[in-house]
């Protein structure tokens, strides 16, 4: 039988790596690597590293997959996205049925934890779901790039008794949830922070647990500019950028 | 220098651990292990089970720590948290005077991820702050139950640009929230969920990640019974149950 695992690797520091990741890794004959624009060689250079440096024994070989580019004119922002998924499924789809023999393993490393804003499990199980060939897929979960944000500043997630919500940079752009006390922005190409009205302090951090972080925290009006201009200083000079922050509101 | 190591150890599976946690684990010379009612066994099992497992030629000893209870009649839940915190830290505080020496690591083994509600770095952050003796203090991550109900219901956390809302049941109890999207629920021993009026898919988990891990999925109005019942046929026969659950609106 055909087996995919969909494996957490951490938010950019290899030493996030579970012992159950590195199992799962042990046991992977091919692992697909997709080619994803500007930040593809960092990227690939932690997955390949990260197999370089944990695979044992084990004979296992890449396969590179183009990723279909996103639309960039759409009227529905979800349409948009399940139309890119569904392309994105096409090529998965076509790559596992090619590429991985009847009783071969089938790695996807996802930067970060599969359950939190990363599409390959929803994909997985949509080619799943369709049956047009059997396979069996499992699921490992790594340390996330909220999570290391947190530990970065060492700073808990929620206060006491509140909740933590989790959102975009697009839906916080909507405006501030008021029922919301904690709240931990990813994905925000746009730095919706500095359009927050109200006193806020925020956590911020890019390219967590790699050699190139960058940690900014403070009042969310003395900090916003610094890490407005650190942002696009970083991006340039990577060609990339992967961020999150934590915003909440100061208590009176 | 004293050093204080929170290290997250991951929910239930000891394969959870990170490679930086184990490394943190060979860091460590005074372990402080709490002394938590009902549960005591079960965590007290997993904690010295994961230091006789990954650490390997480190020196090392455990120091037993009472944890006070909190006061059962209050009207004030935060003060009520806050008063009972204040209590932890004085033994904290009294711990890591009289039980680490003055060139000595002390390693605080956190269930889940100390970021998420977990009260050990709050209180080793207030302790620090007071300044009365020093000490420097690290964070390390460790997979935490919401992602192992995630990856072992192997589903998404959120839906196509939505948010995640980690909660309480507490707050769960107050209404759902209309904004939310999909809704993790820790801490809920009153099983908030068996009152949602509406059209809910729920995925439930508890002992996540140990042997005894129970999984139930489906429409909450066709599962909440089930749910109910096989938690307190559990709870009774282990003596404590931990669960969580993540709950998100049937799409029409």
């Amino acid at each position: 039988m055909r087996r995919v695992l969909i494996i957490g690797i951490g938010a950019g520091n290899p030493d996030y790596l579970t012992i159950q990741a590195i199992d799962a890794l042990n046991k992977v004959d091919v692992f697909f690597i997709p080619d994803k624009g500007a930040e593809k060689a960092a990227l690939r250079d932690l997955r390949t590293g990260v197999c370089a440096r944990f695979i044992k024994e084990k004979v296992y070989r890449f396969v590179e997959m183009a990723v279909p580019q996103r639309a960039e004119n759409f009227s529905d922002y979800k349409a948009n996205v399940a139309e890119w998924h569904a392309d994105i499924e096409v090529n998965y789809a076509r790559l596992l049925r090619e590429e991985l023999g009847e009783d071969e393993c089938a790695g996807f490393l996802v930067w970060g934890d599969p359950s939190i804003y990363d599409s390959t499990l929803r994909i997985i199980e949509n080619i799943h779901a369709k049956a047009e060939f059997a396979f069996e897929y499992d699921v490992i979960p790594g340390i996330s790039a909220i999570q290391a944000l947190a530990a970065r500043h060492r700073v808990p997630l929620n206060r006491i008794g509140e909740s933590i919500l989790i959102t975009t940079g697009r839906k916080l752009a909507g405006g501030y949830l008021e029922d919301a006390d904690s709240v931990v922005v990813m994905l925000d190409g746009e730095q919706a922070f500095k359009k927050l009205a109200g006193d806020f302090q925020i956590y911020w951090g890019a390219y967590l647990g790699t050699d190139s972080e960058v940690l900014v925290s403070g009042r969310l009006s003395e900090v916003a500019d610094e890490i407005a201009a650190i942002r696009a200083e970083h991006r340039q000079r990577n060609g990339w950028i992967m961020d999150s922050y934590l915003i909440r509101k100061i208590e009176k």
